[in-house]
């Protein structure tokens, strides 16, 4: 979905001139080539180890430093296989692979581009590991595999199926060497787009991978009438998508037609392609995509004025909201009407000679009537503008009360109601929600406490410390919430985790274990999304064995918001978990939701980015196993915290942050 | 094999009276007793967290603080279920159960057991977890399963199998847990020996497991003809070799005999166990079993005159040497009367007018026929004595030349060349072996470089090194060395090994990319010894590919002792890989042979102890499973290391020891 251009290549299968190549390719605005390091006429002389490099190849000399900084992207011989059954080839390819590499090094080239032929990647992993390790300088790998293994594709072909283990062949090269190389981000896959197009679910998984490149073939082009070369509208579709995703695309092949006009041909493509409708979201989270943060404590710490700018920009939450407590006055005033018809007919049964009485006290009876809503959490008051505004709409009389404990957002919501509310009636307290107590108390209590993960930010154990304040039978905005949770494959984003911070090996293992709100990209679903915790406003309350409510200290309802829930999913297609998408929705009152579950999706609120939920152990899982997931939501008198453990027939991930020892939310 | 003392302790179903309870115990003999936690009228007061821990169970002034810490092991309430499907009980046992940990944190019990039900385990896995990390007092965890479980036996009648699964069933709750626990080696396990015994690899897994203690219920003994409880034979064999193992025996259940006599029979069962002959090799590892060490340096780092003393008491090693060159010597011996035979023969036919000439060059040609006999690495002279010994014994006139890099045993050596030796030719040369140039070169070479691993002191490197020492077609003792491995069950070596070092994440990192020496007692093989590295002396040298010998700069034969094997097993039982056993064996010459291998083992030999090698994530095999593992002896210049990686299936180890990072051995 990123808005960027399309970055094209052009590869070189042979290149006798290198700067003629160069140019060539320049000239036709190709933004880099590939080439082969080895010359193919060069006959290597067999030494083990330590042999003489820079012989075997093209001097270095042709090319300024800045070309082969920049432009170049070196490929390494296709027929090197260092995990070949034989020893002597084994040991002999592995010899030539480190002369190739420590060649690339020395010329400096940002990315090495390398083949795989088999599942069989041990000993390359081993020597990369080796190269990579021992490299100041950050060279790019490029594992360029096939989409389809036509090699068990003729030795499927007898059998009558979809063809399903020759498309799973090379994504299991390319995982099988991912995960060799530890999932590393400078590890980036190359796919070749083939004539005949995989399944859907073939290419989405595709797409979970970090691609860096596709490989497009000449031959997949054919001329248009007028001469120019095209694609088929489904190799167009691929090639999209693939961009979209950061893929760069490599031309390759013989060439049937001028070079330029394939590069035309892409450009045009990618600034024809399908319009993206012009979702805030989409805008707000450009140059976001993939980037971890660490989710706010806005109980533990004050936000800051910037963060409350940011959030009260949401073209949707807050209009939400203000729906949702329209409803709820309407619904109260509604009701109050019916008690007190019902009150008055008493009355009149009861006692006639009353009446008088009764309606000279009408003035204060029409004061008291006014709904009392507190604003828990008021910020800088977008939920006071929101009550006031659904005041307004359904003619009712409301006494808003802000409650906000950031002495910060106090003094801008105090100076609000001084100037710009002077004429309604709301009031400022400065304080924590669970900590004071007012009076009269409230017949409608609206916060918006909802992290990425729904209860992630406390809200649960706010309001159950806000309880106090809310009159018997009164409403909460909102009601309800739940979260949410998908098991993902995504390299990227668990890379990225891994070393998220200044890294240490500790901090590499606290930072598997931690929530991260990001807005992802690069990931691909294995699963459906399933409902992990729900929690409702009033709090029911525990009962006991004899099925009372039990009460705290305070006479109201004894909640417990520790939470523990095991899902199941079914694994449909072979694939890699690294960890979980999280995401919530929440019903604010009558039919008014705000949701970031992809399928339920407020259009346009940009509040929210999911979250990544890791797994330590990135796990395997094959087609018709069963991913067992359960999550706890822990706490102790200081702090809540979230503990994860998943489960793949005889595999198990560690359990994770176990007394919350890597992440933490305090109380 | 361990000659410990067998330890008993007396389990109370119900304890009414403590003081009695521990009184009887004591006055019987046994070391310590196993109570409920619980008193069994106690009715426990519902609240969820935090409720009130002490009501609930019998005072602790009962006994004295000295009692409770080392006489009690607390038995936790048999029918607690954290992980039961219902939310309501999982939450209720839960805090029962964290009730119950509290209390016996407060009793400072030195180990509390608990009961498995089932594979269950995570959430009372995440609560021990909480326990122990919040725990400063070292409580162990003694966990308690059955070894049949009748309700998979039961599920299983109608089929016609060996109960297999029956059998399987509490290893894997037991495992499962062990594993959830991050392999902790705080818990142990305590299994209840059943009337019928199961399949021998069923128990022999079992003494792999990190055994606390055993159950015997009373119902397993029967009246002998005197009335006193005794045991069949097969049952006094396990419970021999459980204690063995190190495993306390637990007698539970109701008395049809006077208590102590049970005692008095467990003693005597230990006390007339089967005599294990005198091995050198048991008496000497006695007090190191599962007791891990660092391997030697002995290139890099200088052997101090300790571990000189320790190694030169073998009592096999030095002798085989010495049969291994007294068998070098008589065949050079032959060797050369029949070249001096051919000779004169030749010389005869061709000249036999120069006889005189040759008889009168005799004194000279005595002398020259002196056979050199170099000693590298000669320490502090074992194997010059060795030599000099078969030299006495084949009645050969030796040269030997004793070459050593230590000054510190220089020393020695040149003292005992001058006062032992003084009419015997040895000369001292002090260097290293690989940078010496000595003539004339020796006819044969002696040297003892080898680890428990075979290779990994660096002998190929060394004796490569000083190849050129040796004359064309001498003699290398030894001749030939192979390392093995054999994939392992060790929950106590992994354990040990992760936190061997002072220890921080990145050292327990390194610890698991280590080889290990270790005397293993507590762990199961899971498949057969296999051969993983050979070297021969002299090398033969690297071909080229027409077949040609090349040579280094030297002129002699270019070797490359860099290596890569892949190995496979197919699993015969369900298990849990921890690691590998490594083992040597060194053909020395002619057919002495010293081996550490234990179908081969020199019998009373002691210098050498087998390596553990961890992986760093243990991996699950099922029946029928391959486990593959590939290992790689990699060099550069300054040093030599080892890279391993297992696969089973899907699952694959991370690449050990990449790039030498973590244990290397220095040139």
């Amino acid at each position: 979905m990123a808005n960027h251009e399309i970055s094209c290549g052009l590869e070189y299968i042979i290149a006798p001139d290198l700067q003629a190549c160069l140019s060539e390719a320049l000239h036709a605005n190709f933004a880099f080539i590939v080439l082969p390091i080895v010359h193919p006429r060069f006959r290597r002389s067999f030494l083990p180890s330590g042999g003489t490099v820079g012989g075997f190849t093209r001097s270095d000399m042709i090319l300024s430093p800045q070309d082969w900084n920049s432009r170049i992207v070196g490929r390494l011989s296709h027929y090197l296989d260092p995990d070949s059954a034989s020893p002597l080839v084994r040991q002999r390819h592995e010899d030539c692979l480190n002369e190739e590499l420590a060649y690339c090094r020395g010329l400096g080239l940002p990315a090495v581009m390398l083949n795989l032929h088999s599942r069989n990647v041990n000993n390359l992993a081993r020597n990369l590991h080796t190269y990579m390790d021992s490299s100041q300088h950050p060279t790019l790998i490029w594992t360029c595999v096939p989409m389809l293994c036509q090699r068990t594709l003729r030795a499927q072909e007898s059998a009558d199926n979809d063809n399903i283990e020759a498309w799973n062949e090379p994504w299991y090269w390319w995982t099988t060497f991912h995960e060799r190389m530890g999932w590393d981000k400078r590890i980036g896959v190359v796919v070749e787009i083939p004539a005949d197009l995989p399944p859907q679910e073939v290419l989405k998984r595709w797409l979970g991978e970090p691609i860096k490149a596709i490989i497009v073939p000449t031959t997949l082009f054919h001329n248009n009438k007028k001469g120019y070369p095209v694609l088929s509208r489904a190799h167009q579709q691929v090639v999209v998508s693939m961009v979209e995703h950061d893929a760069q695309v490599i031309v390759s092949g013989a060439r049937r037609s001028n070079i330029e006009y394939y590069l035309q041909y892409l450009y045009r493509l990618w600034k024809k392609r399908p319009y993206v409708a012009d979702d805030p979201m989409l805008s707000y989270a450009k140059g976001w995509e993939d980037y971890l943060q660490i989710p706010l404590q806005p109980l533990a710490d004050n936000l800051d004025t910037h963060t409350y700018n940011v959030f009260e920009k949401d073209p949707i939450k807050y209009d939400q909201y203000q729906k949702a407590i329209a409803q709820a006055l309407n619904d109260l005033q509604k009701k109050r009407k019916e008690e007190s018809i019902n009150n008055e007919s008493n009355t009149e049964i009861i006692n006639t000679s009353a009446k008088e009485i009764i309606q000279g006290d009408n003035t204060s009876k029409e004061n008291e009537r006014a709904i009392t809503v507190m604003v828990l959490g008021a910020g800088r008051g977008p939920l006071v503008r929101a009550t006031l505004n659904a005041a307004d709409i359904t003619n009712s009389k409301v006494k808003v009360v802000a409650v906000e404990k950031n002495p910060c957002a106090v003094v801008v919501l105090t100076a609000q109601a001084k100037e710009v509310w002077r004429d309604r009636d709301v009031s400022v307290i400065s304080g924590d929600m669970r900590q004071i107590n007012i009076s009269p108390k409230a017949d409608i209590i609206v916060s918006e406490l909802l992290g990425s993960w729904g209860d992630n930010e406390l809200s649960p154990e706010c309001l159950d410390g806000a309880a106090g304040l809310l009159k018997n039978g009164g409403i909460s905005i909102p009601r309800e919430y739940k979260s949410y949770v998908v098991p993902i494959s995504s390299a990227r984003l668990w890379a990225a985790a891994r070393v998220a911070n200044p890294t240490n090996a500790q901090q590499m293992e606290k930072n598997l274990e931690t929530l991260w709100v990001v807005y992802m990209q690069n990931k691909h679903d294995i699963g459906e999304i399933k409902e992990v915790f729900a929690f409702e406003h009033p709090e029911k309350g525990v009962k006991n064995h004899e099925g009372q409510e039990l009460l705290d200290y305070r006479g109201l309802p004894l909640t417990d918001n520790r939470r523990s829930t095991t899902l199941r999913w079914e694994v449909q297609q072979d694939n890699v978990m690294h960890g979980f998408g999280g995401y919530f929705d929440c019903l604010l009152y009558g039919k008014e939701i705000i949701s970031i579950v992809p399928s339920t999706h407020s259009p346009g609120m940009i509040s929210w980015f999911p979250v990544f939920i890791p797994i330590k152990t990135p796990l395997r899982v094959l087609k018709g196993d069963t991913i067992t997931a359960t999550f706890w939501r822990c706490m102790n008198p200081r702090k809540v915290w979230y503990e994860w453990i998943v489960e793949v027939g005889n595999q198990a991930t560690p359990l994770h942050n176990r007394n919350g020892r890597s992440s933490e939310m305090l109380l």
